[in-house]
């Protein structure tokens, strides 16, 4: 008898669940940290509960806790439950209902005010400011701060969802916070309880063997790779009622016409008239 | 007696860790997987020890469990062992000793390789892909896949540091590990077993008074809890022998001279040779 037996099944059954069948990786060390990372879906439906006291501010503490660039700390957040706010910023995502149910919505802030608030006080010019890199840092920092308060929200029963659809007008996002120049929503974030029905199921990724490369990127298997996540993604898509039924035409669909963008295609123009210099 | 006060008085040493003793956030609900996100410290020394078989697929199972914008998965992963690699990869980060010290090493890339292939073989025009937005939704997916990795090896009980100087030679980068057309290395990471001595002192960041708003933005208080913050980082400084003493002045060091980009000025020229289109 191996005490271990059940834990192992348990690893295997994650995996499977995000990988499917044919395509398990290495199985390697475990906990409960990790299982519960490979759980993690992107949730739809919210109970009306609230977010318990004390809760974002845990989440916050994980965000802080990651990584930032330099220690340069370009994260801001701003934290709304008001439903008429809600209700605007589920407009500018294209109706996204979810926005508007859940409890909590918060707004992950490429904050580069506060640099700039700091060279103006101290009289100090910033030359690093206006280039794509010190730009792309700061979104980049703000990518993992989230990721963290992810982690620390699921890791206490809440779900979530990214809502990059606060992209599609940056402008009127920032008017609806009041944020000063050079502050930018790089993407929103539900909080909340999911439904039963908006708790779903994991969904499948790409094979290790597609993502994972060994000193050197080889894609010589992508095609047959591809081939085997698509027909592992036919069998989810008809589970859920999805439209495109493989992952190829997910990305046909999604990446092809111009249209699907939402508009963003002007992120650039937006982004200037925001106060940021992209060089 | 109260059976909840060890962990409480555990909490509260981990906020004050992270903010100060006067800078404590709201006590929120906690977890072992919270308070271990919240001792996370870039380690710049490491042990020779490898790491663990299969730790690395689990890290990147981990990783491919973040959520990805639109299912469009940009995430690859270069790893290598090899220290002529490793060496080359120190020199080209401006000489950091600990990228050919740790055991592993991980480049996370922002490959559009993948799905310009789709298009290829597909015959089907990507008008989507030429922009700045689709290019920072490739990156702000490889930092989200990349934070849940450190997560998940943090768990594990190993260390990791982000390293962005990867982006001084983005070119050279591709060269060492034969990358296509449309990939690039937005950070790397070292991977491994902190020595004592590199474990070190978590550092305090900016409290949450200044970095969470509810709303609406706020910066009424800007400067006195950057000056709160200061005070902290002094202490903390001395006690690093760091030589900008104040956050402030960390500020100032690194985002006025333009010399402190090593370079990453010309990311947009150097992006555009490695076949990005960043309109």
């Amino acid at each position: 008898m191996d005490s271990l037996a059940p834990a192992l099944d348990a690893q295997k059954e994650a995996l499977t669940r995000r990988y499917g069948a044919h395509s398990l990786p290495a199985a390697g060390p475990w906990n409960d940290t990790i299982a519960r990372m490979l759980e993690h879906r992107s949730v739809r439906s919210y109970k009306p509960d609230v977010v318990p006291k004390g809760a974002l501010e845990t989440m916050i503490a994980a965000a802080q806790s990651a990584a930032t660039s330099s220690n340069m700390q370009w994260t801001s957040v701003v934290a709304t439950t008001d439903p008429a706010k809600k209700k605007v910023l589920a407009e500018i995502a294209g109706n996204q209902k979810h926005i508007e149910q859940c409890p909590l919505f918060l707004c992950w802030i490429a904050d580069m005010n506060r640099h700039a608030s700091i060279s103006q006080a101290e009289q100090v010019e910033f030359e690093t400011m206006p280039w794509l890199e010190t730009f792309m840092v700061a979104c980049i920092d703000v990518a993992l701060a989230a990721q963290n308060a992810v982690v620390a929200a699921e890791s206490l029963g809440l779900s979530t969802l990214y809502i990059g659809a606060m992209r599609n007008d940056p402008e009127r996002v920032a008017e609806v916070f009041n944020l000063p120049k050079q502050a930018f929503v790089v993407f929103g974030l539900c909080v909340g309880y999911a439904t039963e029905k908006g708790a779903g199921e994991v969904k499948p990724r790409l094979s290790q063997a597609m993502v994972l490369h060994h000193e050197r990127y080889d894609d010589s298997n992508a095609r047959d790779e591809r081939k085997a996540h698509d027909e592992e993604m036919i069998r989810f898509s008809a589970r859920h009622e999805l439209q495109a039924g493989t992952w190829t035409q997910r990305v046909l669909n999604r990446l092809g016409p111009i249209k699907s963008m939402n508009g963003r295609e002007r992120m650039r123009q937006a982004l200037a008239r925001l106060g940021f210099d992209i060089r």
